[in-house]
């Protein structure tokens, strides 16, 4: 029935959300009954200090990272897309900082790397291209079965952004 | 004569100029006479293949700034502010990659990262905030006695960069 390409038993996908206060991942799990979280969190880059500098913030956020690829060694890593005519551009500048950092960490581990925009995310996980923080956070519970709401929102973002990958896959080209 | 917290002797000065095909990077030493090039050159990130990926490039790009670290062991790195204003946001996006995997390679070396915006830069070395990149180019032939003009351009700008913090350091705060 599953495409050849589709998501193989053991498959584990690392779902991240950049930040460069806070950073959302979420290892998924592929499983004959579907994906399971194997864990999920944030790593905090600004904590200890009130406005640290960008160069402490990534090496916080890649260090925390390559712990996460150590211990689950993931077959892909999955970032969501940024774009230029982002509604922030100095947001988005800032996210790409951290984007550069999450890619090296992935590199660094032969790891690949696939980016959705974020309206193809919301629109695999929820239906809607422009679902809310809290539709993304409900729907991430009730999918994975989890016994509450992911939090913070971030962690919700990074698991949507895995998941989002696991049904890519399970699409035909 | 000189400010307490001035150029000392033997300090070196690591400039990079981002870009995710190619970094121009530049070693300045601090010695009696002036500073004095060590090194400088480009470190590609695009050769080999047509389209490589961000990840692959973000890794070359790392290794080969780790080496001219490891190497030179620089006092202080000193890279360009990026601005959301810029007139190609793309760009910025993408340039702002390479410049997370730059302080990534600073903050895991322990060497302080100091920005200063474009315009300053050129100003400090022209005395023209707008001035082109084949001024700066003879600008760095000129003030630090190089044989010939700095190619590529990315290099001049490394120079650049590294010899506006040099100035910087010399002017009362």
């Amino acid at each position: 029935m599953s495409a050849t390409n589709g998501p193989t038993p053991g498959q584990r996908i690392l779902g991240v959300d950049p930040g460069l206060q806070v950073t959302g991942y979420a290892v998924l799990e592929v499983a004959a009954r579907g994906p399971l979280v194997c864990e999920a969190g944030v790593i905090r880059t600004a904590e200890g200090r009130e406005t640290p500098d960008m160069a402490p913030r990534l090496l916080a956020l890649y260090t925390g990272l390559v712990e996460v690829v150590a211990q689950y060694r993931p077959n892909v890593m999955v970032v969501e897309q940024l774009y230029a005519h982002y509604e922030h551009p100095r947001t988005a500048i800032l996210m790409a900082h951290a984007r550069g950092v999450i890619f090296l960490s992935a590199a660094k581990h032969d790891i690949p790397v696939v980016s959705y925009n974020a309206s193809r995310i919301k629109k695999t996980i929820t239906g809607h291209g422009r679902a809310s923080k809290e539709q993304v956070q409900y729907t991430m519970m009730r999918e994975l079965r989890l016994a509450q709401v992911p939090e913070p929102p971030d962690v919700a973002d990074a698991l949507a952004a895995a998941l989002c990958h696991y049904y890519a896959q399970r699409l035909p080209a």
